[in-house]
């Protein structure tokens, strides 16, 4: 009975037609507890990648996903609680950045991170390349220490959407990843079961990211934010350019040097910075009912006073990492074998930095993983030194590469000549923030 | 690295390409021996359901599909070997005349067959009918059979085409059965297995048949026989009417009995009959070069004089039954205990006798089966006594109800007289066969 059920749900999919929440949650918990097979789970994923989900089945998905497992209780803490959360991208090192800055407001940033995977970095990869540094935090420590600091780092906790573990490792393996309707629901269930009152969402767009244009990550982050909102969160997006690197570090230590550096300098000299702190200012500005304006002053002076470094080296210190990475990076962190400067072979101005290559580059040096069981070396990747618009003469120094043997670094520097794309022409420098969804009026 | 190529092969179907025979039998042959999980087949037979599959990909399926296992070897058999399918209707007892039929003109058919589902009858069902006959024949007794006799009727082996069983099975529970190209490489691959030189398709279109629409029926014919005639075989399909049912018996044993019956009569006498002369005479045409005229008269000859009776009355003793069933069918056939005339509830021109709604009145009084394990009573079912464009009144028998209590014959009589619809302008007699694709010109 319930195997012809699954049929005629996934017939329905199949022939454009909608499902109800009871629908959904008998397939997706039939698939989790038996009852609905792996294939007519898989068969009816890849129905609604070609036929499309409806917003009332997206929400409903998220909300199936949440009820799978437990949720984190943030009732307990002081201040208004925040949750980040990025698509993914190379060189984004913003929770390090946005997460000690709200803190340093007196808002609390819970953040449960995952680790990279092919081009892209993670959060729990970088920050593991502070000696010390645990990301494994019971939920009990985790509160305890976003009490305490304001913002805490954790691996995703095993007991939260367990539906939507399940769900991922089967679309990963039958190309059905691409929906907006699963991609949303996912990130969204994740972010509801952590707990915080005000999601602030940066959706990537470009040769880096997981959507290739503006329009289709402005569509997930309007999901997004609808799924938020539906379910009684605050919610606000950015959609951002991911067609060249954000940041100059790309590798795990190399991005958490970064990050101390810019702790030390004008928010707005770097795109990074400059992005962390739209980031933090739309999620106080939407966790507070403050204006933006306001909010942006109050972080950008924050942030200057040297107010949100301190607090990343409590938040390191109350992980169990050495917090004097933050006055002496270079001096804490792993340094690669090889460190060599690469040199523009002509002259011209930076057309195209592809922020995919950089990263399958920095991956390729060790910094990232192909499977999820593999290490990641925190000490190696890249330090570019020009960005898109740049104006470069054969000779200047483009990028720093540290490496694990010459060999890979001569590769890597080759590699990273052929991908810099010059132009005759000057070349205008691209905005990085593209567009907004949802968040303070 | 398996699992990762099965991914870039989803995804491609996906977005719409079109694979190569060596990826989709990498595919099949990885599901059946492990490296495909099911839940990638699953994605991928959705994935091409809903993006369709090119006519080499329907090809290269059937090729992958009769590789899969063993093969009949016909080559011993004295004369040309004819193999006949139809997609499967309600009352189509083609099978039980077109053999004997195809016998007597020196033809030989090596038949395998299925079992009923639904509302569609099954022709090893039908035969088991008859006392003491034997449908589990292994390949030399079969062969042996046709041989001697120049017909015979036996279950599908294990052995032949075992990926199409396990496709099979998959795609019954995922929704994914509805695409012509999985159908004609499925029908084909049993069809190629068994080995004949031609092969006569019947593609049934209509309320009772899997293609609802003569069109879509024409489509699956035309891509029938080019998988046929591409694997060298000569191929030819009609695309015949399933709205109301083709013979008058609805029902295991009452279908031998009207075999019987209309071997006795003139062919062109009944729709039945009329059908099985036409696939007979393209399946002898098409098997030995002779015109299609000629073939005509002479089988309807045979059919006249009592020689395909005669033949149909060898195969059931070769195959175990009792051949007195070709002289007095009632005598040898099970009856049922409840026997009663249904008639009709008013007066006019018969419009529509739904061919499902038939097949399923049937099939609840045990003539059928809802799933595969279940048993049939050879003796239930019905016998019409009306088709569309008769005229009937109030009180004109218009069935036979043959039941197992006075209860499932009244429920039976209500339902019979609720789908008969009628017109009160007179109805044209609708046409049985709709189109005809390949064979001999």
């Amino acid at each position: 009975l319930e195997a012809f059920r699954a049929v005629e749900l996934i017939a329905r999919k199949r022939d454009g037609g909608a499902l109800g929440r009871a629908e959904l949650a008998f397939l997706v918990e039939g698939y989790l507890h038996g009852g609905v097979a792996e294939g007519q789970m898989a068969a009816f994923l890849m129905a609604g990648v070609l036929r499309g989900f409806t917003h009332d089945e997206a929400l409903a998905l998220a909300d199936i996903l949440v009820d799978s497992g437990e949720r984190l209780d943030l009732s307990r803490l002081p201040g208004p609680t925040v949750d980040k959360h990025s698509t993914g991208g190379v060189g984004d090192g913003t929770t390090l950045l946005v997460g000690p800055l709200l803190a340093s407001a007196g808002a609390q940033l819970v953040k449960l991170s995952g680790r990279g995977l092919g081009h892209t970095g993670g959060t729990l990869d970088k920050l593991e390349a502070i000696p010390g540094f645990r990301t494994e935090l019971d939920p009990d420590e985790l509160l305890r220490i976003v009490g305490e600091v304001g913002c805490a780092v954790a691996a995703q906790s095993e007991r939260l959407v367990p539906a939507d573990r399940v769900l991922y490792a089967l679309r990963d393996v039958t190309a059905t990843v691409a929906s907006p309707a699963l991609i949303a629901s996912s990130v969204m269930s994740k972010k509801l079961a952590a707990g915080a009152a005000t999601i602030v969402l940066d959706v990537k767009a470009g040769d880096g990211a997981f959507m290739p244009t503006a329009e289709a990550a402005r569509e997930l982050a309007a999901l997004c934010v609808e799924i938020g909102t539906g379910a009684g969160r605050r919610c606000v997006a950015l959609v951002t350019a991911m067609e060249q690197p954000l940041g100059r570090g790309i590798g795990n230590g190399l991005e958490v040097a970064e990050a101390v550096q810019l702790l030390g300098a004008a928010p707005e000299a770097s795109r990074l910075g400059a992005l962390a702190l739209e980031l933090a200012t739309e999620g106080l500005a939407t966790a507070t009912g403050e204006a933006l304006d306001a909010a942006r002053a109050r972080l950008r002076d924050l942030w200057n006073s040297g107010r949100a470094r301190e607090r990343l080296a409590r938040m390191v210190e109350a992980q169990g990492g050495d917090p004097r990475v933050c006055e002496d990076p270079a001096g804490v962190l792993p340094a690669a074998p090889v460190v060599r400067q690469v040199t523009a072979g002509g002259s011209g101005h930076v057309a195209r930095l592809p922020a995919r290559a950089v990263g399958e580059i920095a991956g390729r040096l060790g910094a990232g993983r192909q499977r999820k069981e593999d290490p990641v070396d925190p000490a190696v990747g890249l330090e570019l030194a020009v960005e898109v618009g740049d104006t470069v003469d054969a000779g200047t120094v483009v990028a720093t590469v540290h490496a694990r043997s010459e060999q890979d670094a001569d590769w890597a520097g080759d590699r990273l000549r052929d991908i810099l794309v010059l132009s005759g022409e000057p070349v205008p420098r691209p905005p990085t923030i593209l567009d907004r969804v949802g968040g303070a009026s």
